[in-house]
């Protein structure tokens, strides 16, 4: 039988600008006890990224502000209704309100999506090989939602070390045919799992993801492999 | 720390009509040695519920047959490119081609989505509650695209035992203010997790997932919870 763990690393402190994520990770890590083995994937959420790396801005609440960032942080807004926005963010991002987030955030101010995910992904995992010598796959990860269904999901930012899509395309079934479905985007579903165990705590940003295929790691990055260019998308 | 387990339950023959998909599944989590726990998850891939409940139609392999097939299992096509259909199904769900699938289908024939995929994951949650005494939650998964992001992600198609909206509407964050982002889609998040265990063998319909919170669990219907209705939809 294939079997996943999926481990939520607690007993994380507030990310503070300035803070060295992996230094925080690796001690929550060593505390807990859990270790790290070749072929983990440890997820990151997009919020302790932007912070460590100083994209938090002073906020004053108001509708106007709230507008003027969105609008700052935006490509296109492809829908409006009300106060929310459906925005393109410069990365190819589809979502609300271009990731703006002033929950958890401290008093004052508004949390970005960090500038280049792929980029902190591939920092994350160079310095835990570094600091280690193991071989992990990193996975940057934000809550999104999603059209024609309720509820958001979270999905990847960002990566390294993980192949986002696994291309399954002239994979014969099991009758030695073509498969129909072709393309998974398992980033984005390493990114929804670990939400499951995130779910009871907030203060969570990490998780280990044990026991994934090793077709699963190699290059690859979510702004080239996932994000849709918008020539071609039929839904913008 | 909070963990999760995800275990593909392999070993089960190919499922055919009129198959009993609970014995199926209660035969191989026995030999796998499994067990069943009061609030597992099991998941159970669509394809083997319409196999199971005949929902498979003679296919001849052109094009026309495959026009015919996919107006019929649809309400409405959203959008036309080359042989691809976006298309609203009769249950709501927007997917590729109506859902419907002719890989790992037996030769010259098609399968269609169940009817009712909530009413499949109640019976199926009644007959284990009834072998085996344990309250189990059921998902039963299928495999979308998605707008604005490249490839497949898997998704619930109907749940029994599971509530598929975590509404965190209300919860004071850590800052005691109220969070922005409310609504998690569970259900789908579990879809998704528990295919990136079924990625190595296509032949694994079932899976079992350990360690959700007690919250997740209770009353609930994708149709009614997670499917948006098409008046409101930002893109339809």
């Amino acid at each position: 039988m294939s079997e996943l763990r999926i481990v939520a690393v607690t007993g994380v402190d507030e990310i503070v600008d300035g803070d060295d994520l992996v230094t925080k990770f690796l001690d929550a890590v060593d505390a807990a006890g859990l270790g790290l083995e070749h072929h983990d994937v440890v997820t990151v959420t997009s919020k302790v990224v932007s912070k460590s790396e100083g994209r938090v801005v002073a906020f004053d609440g108001t509708r106007e502000h709230r507008e003027r960032l969105i609008a700052q942080e935006s490509r296109r807004i492809l829908r409006r209704r009300g106060d929310l926005r459906i925005t393109e963010t410069p990365h190819g991002f589809v979502n609300a309100n271009a990731g703006i987030d002033h929950s958890n955030a401290p008093e004052g101010t508004a949390v970005l999506l960090p500038r280049d995910p792929d980029r902190s992904a591939r920092r994350f995992r160079g310095e835990v090989r570094r600091r280690r010598g193991v071989d992990v796959g990193v996975v940057i990860t934000d809550t999104f939602g999603r059209a024609w269904r309720h509820g958001v999901t979270d999905v990847a930012l960002g990566c390294a070390g993980v192949r986002p899509i696994q291309d399954l395309r002239g994979t014969p079934d099991d009758r030695g045919r073509i498969l129909d479905v072709t393309e998974v985007a398992v980033v984005d579903e390493i990114a929804a799992a670990v939400h499951l165990v995130l779910a009871k705590d907030a203060h969570t940003p990490f998780a280990v993801v044990r026991g994934l295929p090793a077709h699963f790691f190699g290059d690859g990055s979510v702004a080239h492999d996932v994000v849709r260019p918008t020539p071609g998308d039929l839904f913008r």
